[in-house]
């Protein structure tokens, strides 16, 4: 499968709905534990993917235009949500979610991207040479590493209640891969 | 977490939205696709998830109350979908699968089961004792594993379009724990 725009925009639009039908007045047992010390909630989930939107792929894609590999992206830091959610209840983040994913996409189409700008090179700091492209079809691919995550977070909350089943639960022989 | 029947509601009720926010007008390229051979695509996933509510939960949670640990449950055919969803489009899935699951909490609740009543017996073929609770604990644990699948399914479908990106996604690094 190629990296086709459409279809990334197909994915990424529906995240936010995704998580909002999933999450949105399920029990905070659920939604509010994680898997232990630094590691996330589906609540810390909610605010990564904000953080995201406000500093990663827009910002990014405007600097592969803007700069090309002259001015390497800014870090990304994965852990802002701890400051940036607090005193946030989920549903207020995930409403925030919404309204800033729906801009960014909004603005994506603006860009009226063609073929050959998605082939534009930027500079990630540890990754080096990157395309536009990649760069839009990571945006999708991470929306999906959240939402793999965090059926796994929530699973992980039974992990004592199913019993022997356990075994037969490929989501419980997930470690995480450092997501 | 001890296993809560609400909480289990809770989670069971939301999968066919989900699945629906997230699967509904996709891109075939996203929906119709697996990992390889033998493997599921997120089509497959709705199907498997159907014949679960038609043979495997409530069924078994029938037969622990009717029949404890005398009469084991019935085999479950992982594969029934490759039958059972021939010529049917994934909106007929996703409809199905709504429809039934929404009659399946019709009875759960019907049951009107009290604490004394989730730890009656009853035998799995392979796994041996477990009761009514690990049952339907596995119920939402399934859901998980499922969800936490087809992510990681359609997110396998921009392995190359991602590029150096890959090693950052947790879900790329993801085997599957053969879910």
């Amino acid at each position: 499968m190629t990296h086709d725009l459409e279809q990334t925009i197909a994915l990424i639009e529906r995240t936010p709905k995704v998580l909002n039908t999933l999450l949105r007045d399920l029990p905070d047992e659920w939604t509010m534990r994680n898997e232990g010390e630094k590691t996330f909630s589906a609540y810390d989930v909610v605010g990564h993917l904000i953080h995201g939107e406000l500093t990663d792929w827009l910002p990014r894609a405007r600097r592969i235009l803007e700069s090309g590999e002259s001015k390497p992206f800014d870090r990304f830091d994965r852990f802002a949500q701890e400051r940036e959610s607090k005193g946030k209840s989920l549903p207020q983040l995930l409403d925030e979610f919404a309204r800033l994913r729906a801009e960014s996409i909004r603005q994506l189409r603006a860009l009226n991207l063609q073929p050959k700008d998605l082939e534009r090179k930027g500079k990630h700091q540890v990754l080096g040479t990157v395309t536009l492209s990649q760069l839009l079809a990571t945006w999708a691919a991470h929306d999906l590493t959240h939402l793999h995550q965090l059926s796994r977070v929530m699973a992980h909350q039974y992990r004592e209640s199913v019993g022997p089943w356990t075994k037969f639960l490929g989501v419980m022989q997930c470690a995480g891969h450092s997501e």
